[in-house]
């Protein structure tokens, strides 16, 4: 990854948007900028320096990893030695005419800064260098996948999708919806995912009707839907599938209720092209759901943008004008959801491209019955 | 668990702190609260309501969970949601004496709300309501452990001690640190564990010296010490333990390491009781290692409460003022790691009582060697 490019970039954008340095404290976003892959650090980029601060625990990983920028090991933390050297050092700053220099302008990440790191940020702070909200410079540099990102995210697709083949064999009335998770995360990892990108979703029978229904120790019934939501962290990067299966002979409504689903997904997808609005594709996944008359069961947004976190822009939900770019990652997934009954989700994740979309997830996404 | 009683017992508490309203948004703060166990949602606390806000993909979900506050299910977002029914609920102020009502007090998380939030929210609310960073209220009242909870501890303990039978099973030369994970995790999935509560450290050879050194696809060595640390989260409470073991004849010298760790682990262990703070348990188990001369290589704090989160209240750490009280469940931890060449950590859970304390952790300290 071309690390010290991605913080050369942010250094020139900086003066673009009135800042003369930025705090980076978001671990995803360092991760990013500088291949540090701790949970405890603070990148500083100005337009001159790049220092990464970090605490005694991350020496060694912190010299085996941090790429472009120099590393300080602070002894009262991170925050308390990214302030004093923000404060030690000679921001470049334009002074007015008939002034002396104005306040430089430290950019913080409003999204990720708490509250009270903010305070005592500003605390440390001498009254030169003033806290500014900056845009979200690197999400939306992230939001755009270079060639090795988009190959490390093909690779955790294609491990998360096999792991489509052990749910479908663990998968039968009366076992339990964690020995079912136990059996794709235990794959998961022995193919060498770092971990699961996020809590793996069994939800069956009327449990299908929550959207976010992790895997419970409920059995799975004799008859009804099975929603599997599930997807790996290999080499940092996430995979986010979803596919719903019936277990028992699935009646005419059922294979309804499935249909109208798989339609949705599948004109969603058909509408991802560069250009396009993201609450676009939202708008088109409800209004094929509308022709059912199964749009008010769809509750949440139609997708959301994929890389180092399993949730990132952009956002594909109703209203939102983020346009779609060639390199960005996004899931489509509409769900149906009638609750105390049963529920339908289908996800793949797919790659805007110069001319259109391509689907990344290679599974079938035709109804399978148990 | 009674969320009733801790929601009432804040909402009389928020007086003594001036606040007419407290606006929890961390999670683990509400479930703790009011039993949800979602990722989206607001808990406002006021002296005479509780009102729970989420939206639509957690309808199902909140009225199964939610005890003892009012359900609202927000089309816009639960801030937008709490911030007018904060705006349209008249918050009791005693006006003071010839003049009008004084400006609502709303407390918010300074430790979890995002600088974001934050201006989203004040640019949502009138002048007549101000926000302040609110004390940690909640954690403070998490970190003494009801009976409950402290079973729920237990359970999770036992859970995860039985996961070290797997590492010692499963840890041989060549064999990957992730495939040891992965039987580990394995067994946890087939025992009911919701998951593990952090990243497996599988840590081998040299990568014993990484304090954090998460299970790679590196393989065991044939000599050297082994780092598993490691913990499942059962009905939402979180185990944490470490074990080093030695893969081959371990020499006189890394006999002598280990000894001193686990001497220096087992004084903190005996300092634990009511009354002692936090600091204190640190400096006993630094002074340990200065006597073997290893105090330097001891790179990290000596533990941290373990509930709802893997790291709560109270920090175990230098110069931390904190008293321990019956009822506080904390890790005890410390460790040794020489950059390059090894590193031994030993780590149980502790339950402090009204003697003294009561190592949960039932597994042997004692230096096993594969």
């Amino acid at each position: 990854m071309d690390h010290r490019g991605r913080q050369q970039r942010l250094q020139r954008s900086l003066s673009n948007h009135h800042l003369d340095a930025l705090l980076v404290v978001h671990p995803p976003n360092i991760r990013y900028l500088c291949g540090f892959t701790g949970s405890a650090g603070i990148l500083v980029i100005t337009g001159k320096n790049r220092v990464f601060f970090t605490d005694g625990r991350y020496t060694g990983q912190a010299r085996a990893e941090v790429k472009g920028a120099k590393i300080v090991i602070a002894r009262n933390g991170p925050l308390a030695a990214a302030a004093a050297w923000l404060s030690a050092n000679r921001l470049s700053t334009k002074p007015k005419s008939g002034r002396g220099a104005s306040p430089a302008r430290i950019g913080i990440e409003g999204d990720h800064m708490t509250v009270a790191t903010r305070s005592r940020l500003a605390a440390a702070l001498p009254s030169s260098l003033r806290l500014r909200e900056a845009p979200a410079l690197i999400e939306q540099a992230r939001s755009i996948k270079g060639e090795e990102e988009i190959a490390c995210l093909r690779s955790a697709v294609n491990l998360g999708s096999s792991l489509f083949d052990r749910a479908l064999e663990a998968i039968r009335p009366g076992v339990r919806e964690t020995d079912v998770a136990a059996e794709m995360e235990y794959a998961a990892r022995k193919a060498g995912a770092e971990a699961m990108s996020f809590e793996t979703i069994i939800a069956s029978g009327a449990r299908s009707a929550l959207p976010h229904g992790r895997a419970s120790r409920a059995a799975i019934p004799a008859e009804g839907f099975v929603v599997c939501d599930f997807g790996v962290i290999l080499a940092g990067y996430c995979s986010d599938m979803t596919r719903t299966v019936y277990v028992g002979r699935p009646s005419v409504e059922a294979r309804g209720v499935y249909q109208a689903v798989q339609q949705a997904q599948q004109a969603a997808v058909d509408g991802v092209k560069p250009g396009i609005k993201a609450g676009e594709i939202d708008h088109i996944a409800r209004k094929s759901l509308q022709s059912s008359r199964l749009a008010k069961h769809f509750t949440h947004s139609t997708g959301h943008g994929v890389g180092l976190e399993i949730h990132e822009a952009p956002r594909l939900a109703a209203g939102q004008p983020e346009v779609l770019l060639p390199g960005m990652v996004i899931t489509v997934e509409p769900g149906v959801y009638v609750p105390g009954k049963w529920g339908v989700r289908i996800e793949d994740m797919v790659l805007v491209t110069e001319r259109g979309c391509e689907v990344l997830t290679p599974t079938s996404k035709e109804l399978v019955a148990i």
